[in-house]
């Protein structure tokens, strides 16, 4: 990994172990502490360049960068000067002079993080970008599954519903078949993307069939703004073919665990039972996700500039 | 007192009485330090969740974790995950999970923060839910009393305005007469609480009769967004009967004082006259809401979890 | 130099000196250092209160105020008590009896922030008031000039665009005549105030007639909505007749320097090659800004109160 995390598809396998083994460090060195919080980043400043809205990213980005004792300022573009028309790279050497150790960038166009790493010397981590991709969550998912069933290798997992918009389940492909695990895809087929098959995945549009046959099933979002379109009738028959209710949850395996990287829409996707379920680990994901960014950006800012691994 | 603060009406004098102590302290201890700030809470993570706007109880709430050296995040619900749809329990669930160590909530609907300690390992402190209570107003109430009369038992405070809509109302009548205050309620009939008969107060409808007859006076905000209703001619006429102006004030005994939890609108429900008097102790509320606060994270989050008194 | 620093027109040149090296000094302490922070502000709060959108200048004062290891609080008005009708006046009590030692305002009222220091016993730092002054700009400009020329004094400085708007050409008039410089404004009559004649300064139509006898041309921002006034036939034309293009930088001397207060419309006042051209020092812009603005609080806040120079 260079000095940069910009997708998961960057990630050899041996740097995401990095990260997740890392993110086990600060677990354990937080562990017992009275004082949760590490000195490890004070003097660095991490900036949350937030274009869209994500209170749950940012408030963990945020999280993570404060118990490393980071300085940190988001910059969100409501209000902003990008409003005002400035362009990208205007804000990104704003920010530069400003004294950004790292930028950490939601942005609705894909490719946004990678081009402010063209113009930064701070490192840069994208917090998803567009319908591309959203590579802490994939790790986060990464550190739960392996916590959880103790591996990552040769593990069937799901990843379910609006494959097409989603940035999540696209750097879930990456990082899982990284590590060696099978991915099934399930979705109508309006909502699997152009070039599917080129993927190193199985596609089916039949969940019922898919569960007795996985180790995880990873629910994605729904966006109701989208359910108005031409890709289904409705939202219930959306959550009829495709949301996770307890009598499709009884026909997985017996270890098999439930994921959503949230915020989820109770009764739509998945059922409140199955979120609340012994096999759900959606809160794990949540607490997780800060441990990972807490590694990412301990490996990006920590040591000399630009050797992450 | 248990591990939250979720009303006034929760608290018996000893506890209630232990926190304006322990905010008494907190003065004392930033007194002559060179460093205004106490490390007590160094590595605790406070959120601030706000579902509704307020700024001034949100930063005092904010300079009083920062000056116990916690860590405070801010996660407001407009452009969150809320307006994705996510529910109470989602964002409870989400906050636990990336470690907040207390929340305070601002909520509009009445016993909010009461549902978030279902699904909360930390604390919850209510910073003002719906119609029903904002304890932490009542405590910093309760301590400018007691700095200016000396004692709060057996004093006489005439609460004047809105008391249909405002928890400071109730959080008040709650500890003011924990703490053997009589308390004399202000309002029109149409903006008393149905069942305020049973209330453990006098009521009176008659301003200029009660006032000469007070230690304290506390009047209460006026939302100018209701004075369209059916409850006022106009807000003039409400002005005319319920203001506290230059002329009402000189009717108060010699040291009584007047109070507004603000904001205020100067020449609505006060006279700028009467806000700027030496009777007026309007700004020492704002200062010694910083302390009371101060007061609550401290008895909360020090020491052992879950063992406030 | 008083407490506060409401105007460049309040600074002679020893104070403006003063803060100038106190700002070389900062960058001099910050250089080398593992943690680039200082402890200097440790303990005191300063509170960034902006009736008006502005990210940059905020976010430049949060960093500079967390670089001296301050608390910093955000209070914008949106959404704020102000909204709530709370008068200026009561806001500033609150933010007083919160502890702020300084209080960084922008809003749109020229004079807001001189009225501010009636109610305040902190600093107040003036972060633009209306059409009138922001006095850290013209600061950090005049920083940003003497590093690159080695001087101020007689050096001759074009200040173009819309000058009867503008609260940066008006601190840098008073600032760049305070040290010495010569300079001349560059707009359309329209553009220009009244009573310019009586200003200590040249003034000209003709832009390509002054760029060639100048050490340092300084653009003003555009501001679009008013490209619809009667100012202007169209942005096209301001853009012909007062945009800084690559023809008209080569008429400029050997060594001057190009700069802009950002953010910038690229296109529209200044071109894309000459925002990033050699002799742009835009970007040295902003990263001194945060240097100023922490000998600014510094000075403000360190020593005994109300002693600055």
């Amino acid at each position: 990994m260079n000095r940069h995390l910009l997708s998961a598809a960057d990630l050899d396998r041996d740097t995401a172990t990095l990260i997740l083994d890392t993110a086990r460090g600060m677990a354990a060195a937080m562990t017992g502490r009275e004082v949760r919080k590490l000195p490890t980043l004070r003097g660095r400043t991490v900036v949350n360049l937030f274009y869209e809205d994500s209170t749950r990213t940012r408030v963990s980005f945020e999280a993570a960068a404060k118990r490393l004792s980071a300085d940190v300022v988001t910059f969100s573009a409501k209000g902003s000067s990008v409003s005002k028309g400035e362009s990208l790279k205007d804000t990104a050497l704003t920010l530069q002079a400003m004294g950004a150790d790292a930028v950490v960038v939601r942005h609705s166009a894909s490719g946004a993080p990678h081009r402010l790493t063209e113009w930064l010397d701070g490192s840069v981590v994208n917090a998803g970008d567009g319908t591309h991709e959203h590579p802490t969550q994939a790790l986060l998912d990464a550190y739960t599954i392996r916590e959880r069933m103790g591996r990552l290798e040769g593990l069937r997992v799901a990843i379910v519903g609006d494959v097409l918009h989603s940035r999540v389940a696209r750097s879930n492909v990456h990082l899982l078949t990284t590590f060696g695990a099978d991915v099934t895809l399930v979705a109508p087929p309006t909502l699997l993307p152009v070039g599917v098959t080129d993927w190193p995945v199985d596609v089916s549009y039949d969940l019922d069939g898919v569960l007795p046959k996985v180790d995880v099933v990873m629910m994605l979002r729904v966006q109701r703004e989208r359910m108005n379109d031409s890709f289904f009738p409705s939202a219930r028959e959306y959550s009829r073919r495709y949301g996770l209710d307890t009598a499709r949850m009884a026909r997985l395996p017996g270890e098999a665990i439930v994921m959503h990287p949230g915020p989820m829409i109770r009764g739509m996707e998945i059922a409140a039972e199955v979120a609340d379920s012994a096999r759900s680990v959606i809160v794990d994901q949540v607490a997780n996700g800060v441990l990972v960014r807490m590694a990412v950006l301990y490996l990006l800012l920590s040591g000399e500039k630009g050797s992450m691994a």
